[in-house]
């Protein structure tokens, strides 16, 4: 791979904000933040690898829930300090089982909930 | 206003990621930083507006290019600490005269520009 992950820019705790959006709808789906591995582990394995800020560990989306993010195109904008994954998601992003972790809305000057969780 | 932006989650510098959406195609225009006051003003006015990491003030976006992003639906994720922007956008998005930011994808290992600065 030509690519080296070390050009992009990382923040002070070496993290970079990756975005996801599903490459069918065009939904954004959720964001999370990578560190130059867990760029390297998503290109070669086409499978997202966040790190988790959390756990301090590397987060392979979908590992334990199944809700997987298969990479379908890898982006990079002007200044190199935030990823644009186009993906195809399996099941919901959110872990509150909702297709996407952006449910809440500001209508009238209050928060609605726009989506609701998925069954089964 | 019933909403209060001291109730999203700020990182240690007081700002939150926020992604702007082209609310027509969907596409993802830009990600940029909002402190609580920025989340105000882009509410009470409508018009997007960012907090500057490199001139450490408001960025009312398109002020001085004519580019604007007004709001139409402003979204909060799961985690309180991450927002999405659908936005009308007048012009392009970037700094470079693209629609969107991210305009470079890796392909076969590579770097490819899939955007082109928009002209007149």
């Amino acid at each position: 791979m030509g690519f080296d992950p070390l050009t992009l820019k990382y923040d002070v705790n070496g993290l970079i904000p990756a975005i996801a959006q599903d490459e069918d709808s065009g939904e954004v789906l959720m964001m999370a933040w990578m560190n130059a591995n867990a760029v390297l582990r998503t290109l070669q394995s086409g499978r997202v690898t966040y790190w988790s800020r959390s756990r301090q560990a590397f987060w392979v989306k979908g590992e334990t829930s199944g809700h997987v993010q298969e990479l379908v195109d890898f982006r990079v904008d002007c200044d190199r300090d935030c990823l644009l994954l186009r993906v195809r998601q399996t099941g919901p992003a959110c872990h509150t089982n909702r297709r996407s972790c952006f449910y809440t809305a500001l209508r009238d000057g209050g928060e609605v909930e726009i989506l609701t969780p998925e069954t089964g």
